[in-house]
C-alpha cells in the first residue's frame, strides 16, 4: 500500500467508489457493535466473582480496629483498605480517604469544595476569584472536562508526547497566571493516549512554581496497575517528589478499584496530605457518612496487599492482550502506509488513541455510526468537546467480544479510508 | 414522689447532698456507657445477615432489564430496586432515584445543586440571592442543620407539636417571604421527637403557597416503616397529595435502608417529580457513575417488595421494643411527677425527645459525661447548636445492650434530679 497522498485525483475517484461500495456492504449487514466505553468484558469481571464469598452469613463483620462494617463509623474507610491503598499508592495510611464506588464523584466534590470552600492554603474560595483556569492535556479524559466546565471553570488544552503534558508549557503558564487554580492528570496509560509520564514530567511537576497559592494537581491514577505488557514503564510516585519537594499539599490523587473489580461496585479513594485531609475533611464531615465498610471488607479479603492486586491484574492483562494486539493489527495491516492515520502503541490501560488526518474524524464517527458500530464521540476527548484539529479518536476495545471487535475495526477502517480520499477529493 | 417545684430551701439542699452522693457513687463506678448515637444495636443487624448470600459468585448479576449489575450502567438504579422504592412510598418507578449508601449525602448534594444551579422552575440560583433560610422545625436532626449551615443558609426554628410542625406559623412565613427556600421534616417518627405528622400538616405541606418560585420541601423520610407499636399511626403520601395539588416539583423525598439492613452499607433515595428528576439529573450525571448495582441487587433480592420490608422490620422491632419500654419505664419512675421533665412516647423510630427543666441539659449533660455516659451534645437538636431553652436532649437507646441501657438510664434520672435542684437552688 502506498501514501494517498500521492495519490492523482482520478486514482482517488476510483478508490472512493471502491470504498464507499464496501461500505454500502458493511452498512448492508445491519451491524450493532460498541466501541465506544471503556468498560471490562464479562470475562474480566468473572476473575473478581470469588469476593462476592468473601463476607457472608457465616461471617464476622470486623474490621482490623474491631469496627463492625456493617454499621456507622470510619468515615475515612477500614484500616486494612486504608493500608491497602497506602501500599499500592507509596504513602501512609494516614493520607488515605476510602471513598464510595466512584472516584469521579470524589473528583466532582473536589472541585465543589475548593469553589465554595477553597483550598488547603489558598486566602479565598476559587468561586469568589472570578474567572479561574485548569490545564487540560490534550487529548485527554471528557468527565474531567465536564466537571470543570460545570463550574464555569475555563479550560486551556496542553498538549501531550510521548511524555506527558508539555512541561515547558504549563511551567510557564502557571507561574505567569494566578488564575489557573489545577490540572488534570491521568498519569499512568492516560486516557485516552495510554502514555506514562516520564520521571521527569513527575518531577516537575513536583517542583511547579505556580503563581496561585491554591493551585492543586488533579492527579487521577486511575489506571496504576492495569498493565497489559511486562515492559510497561512504572510511574514515579508524585507524592513521595512531592514530599521531597515540600509540594505536598498541591496533590489531590485519585484512583478507584473501578476496574479492578467491579465497576460501579468498586471502592474509590482520595490521597492527600494530612494538612489537606484535615481542610477537606470539614465539609466532608457533613456531607458523608464514610463508604461501605462491607464492600470495603469484601475487597481487602480479596485483593489483600499490593501483590495480590498484581496477580489480579495479569490475570486480567490476559484476557485484554489479544484485545490491543487485534487492534494493533488490524489497524497496521488495513491503514498501515496509507499516510491517513496513525495510533498509540499502550501498554496498559484501556484505550488506544485513534488519530485519522485532520478534518476527518467527524465524519468517521459518523460513517461508524450509520454502519451501527459506536465510537466515543469524535471531539469527547477535548475541552468543549472540541478537538481543533478534529483528528482524534478514542478506542475502546475492552468490552467488546473479540469478534466483534474484529467487526467494528473493519468498520473503523473502511470509514477512516473512505473518510480520508473524500477529504482529500475536496481539497 | 411529689414536685420540686414544691419544695423548700432546706428540703432542696438535704435532696442535694443525697443526690449528690449517689452521683458521686455512679461516677465511681467508672462506667462507660453510649446513649448518644441512632445506631442499631447488634442483633438488629444480625437479621440482614442472610442478604450477604443473595449474590455470591454462583449467581448470575443480571437485573431484570438484563443490565449485569458488575459493569457500568443504570445511573438511576437497577429497576427492581426502583420499583421497590416506589411501591414503598406509592410513587412511579420514574420517580425514584437510588443512590450511594446515604441519603444524608443526597442532601447535601440536593442543596449544593439549588445554591450553584438553582432548582426546577427557579429563576435564579438560591446562591445568588442574597440571604436566604430554611425554616427548622426543632428540636430536630443535627446533621440536617449541619448542612444549612454549611451552605450559609440562615437557619429559623419552628416549634413542633404533636401533629408537626406549626403550620400556621409556616404558612405565614413562607407566603411572605421570599427568601425562604426550605425546610426539613423528618415527618414520621421524627429525630428526635418520634412526631407522626398528621394528615391534615401533610395536606398543608402540599398546599404551601410560598412566595419563592424555588422553595423545597426537605421530606427526609429516614424512618418511614420503623414502627414500635402496631398502633403506630401512618403518614399520608405527601407525593399523593402534592400531585392532587398541582405542587408535586416542590419536594425532594429522602429515604435509605440504613436502618433496614447495615447502616454505611444500604441503599440510599431520592425521590422527585419528572421535571426535577430532569433538572437535578443535568448535575448529577457529571457528577456520578450511579450507585452500587450489586448492592442493589443484593438489597432487591433480600427485601423483595413492600410486604418484605414491613415482615423484616417487625423482626427488628421485637428487638427494639423492650428497650423503648425500659426508657419509659425507668423515666416513669424515677422522674414521674418531680415537675423536673417530660419526654415522648414514640411508636416507632429511633428516639426519644428528653426535655429537662429549662436551663439543665447542658448541666446533665456534662454531668452525664462526667459519669461515663455519653448522651447527644445538649442543643445539637438544635439550629447552630441553640437551644434557647437548655432543656432538650436527644435519647438514643437502639444501640446499647439493655443492660447498659439501664445503667445509663439510672445515671441520666439521677443527674437530671441533681441538676433540677442545684437550678432551683440557684434560682
Amino acid at each position: 500500500m502506498h501514501s494517498y497522498k500521492m495519490m492523482t485525483q482520478d486514482e482517488l475517484r476510483t478508490l472512493q467508489r471502491e470504498l464507499q461500495a464496501q461500505y454500502d456492504d458493511l452498512k448492508r449487514m445491519g451491524l450493532k457493535l460498541d466501541m465506544s466505553r471503556g468498560k471490562p468484558a464479562a470475562d474480566q469481571l468473572a476473575l473478581s466473582m470469588p469476593m462476592l464469598d468473601l463476607v457472608t452469613s457465616r461471617d464476622i463483620c470486623l474490621s482490623e480496629g474491631g469496627v463492625d462494617c456493617r454499621n456507622y463509623g470510619e468515615l475515612l474507610g477500614i484500616p486494612e483498605m486504608r493500608k491497602l491503598f497506602a501500599e499500592l499508592f507509596g504513602v501512609r495510611p494516614e493520607e488515605v480517604m476510602v471513598g464510595s464506588t466512584s472516584s469521579l464523584t470524589l473528583m466532582f466534590d473536589a472541585v465543589a469544595r475548593a469553589m465554595k470552600n477553597g483550598v488547603y492554603g489558598g486566602s479565598k474560595p476559587w468561586g469568589e476569584q472570578g474567572t479561574i483556569k485548569f490545564l487540560c492535556p490534550v487529548p485527554g479524559y471528557d468527565r474531567h472536562f465536564a466537571i470543570t466546565q460545570h463550574f464555569g471553570i475555563e479550560m486551556v488544552n496542553i498538549p501531550m508526547d510521548d511524555n506527558g503534558p508539555d512541561m515547558d508549557l504549563v511551567e510557564e503558564l502557571v507561574a505567569s497566571d494566578a488564575s489557573i487554580k489545577g490540572i488534570w492528570c491521568v498519569p499512568r496509560f492516560s486516557n485516552p493516549e495510554g502514555t506514562v509520564y516520564s520521571d521527569e514530567v513527575v518531577c516537575r511537576f513536583a517542583r511547579l512554581q505556580p503563581k496561585a497559592d491554591d493551585f492543586r494537581i488533579f492527579w487521577d491514577n486511575a489506571y496504576f496497575v492495569h498493565t497489559l505488557a511486562d515492559d510497561a514503564p512504572e510511574l514515579l510516585n508524585l507524592m513521595a517528589e512531592a514530599e521531597k519537594a515540600g509540594t505536598q499539599d498541591r496533590v489531590f490523587l485519585f484512583s478507584s478499584t473501578s476496574k479492578v473489580t467491579f465497576p460501579g461496585g468498586g471502592i474509590s479513594v482520595l490521597i492527600m496530605s494530612e494538612a489537606n485531609m484535615e481542610h477537606e475533611l470539614k465539609a466532608i464531615t457533613i456531607q458523608s457518612m464514610g463508604g461501605d465498610k462491607v464492600n470495603q471488607l469484601r475487597h481487602a479479603r480479596f485483593l489483600k496487599n499490593a501483590e495480590g492486586v498484581r496477580a489480579h491484574m495479569a490475570r486480567q492483562a490476559d484476557k485484554l492482550r489479544p484485545k490491543f494486539a487485534l487492534v494493533e493489527e488490524m489497524l497496521e495491516r488495513e491503514l498501515g502506509g496509507l499516510d491517513i492515520a496513525w495510533w498509540t502503541h499502550p501498554k496498559g490501560g484501556y484505550f488506544v488513541g485513534f488519530h485519522a488526518m485532520p478534518g476527518c474524524a467527524k465524519r468517521i464517527y459518523q460513517l461508524c455510526k450509520e454502519a451501527g458500530v459506536a465510537l466515543t464521540p469524535a471531539g469527547a476527548t477535548y475541552p468543549y468537546g472540541n478537538d481543533p484539529e478534529d483528528s482524534h479518536i478514542r478506542l475502546a476495545p475492552t468490552y467488546p467480544p473479540i469478534d466483534e471487535l474484529r467487526g467494528a475495526l473493519e468498520v473503523l477502517c473502511v470509514c477512516t479510508r473512505l473518510a480520508a480520499v473524500e477529504k482529500l477529493l475536496a481539497d
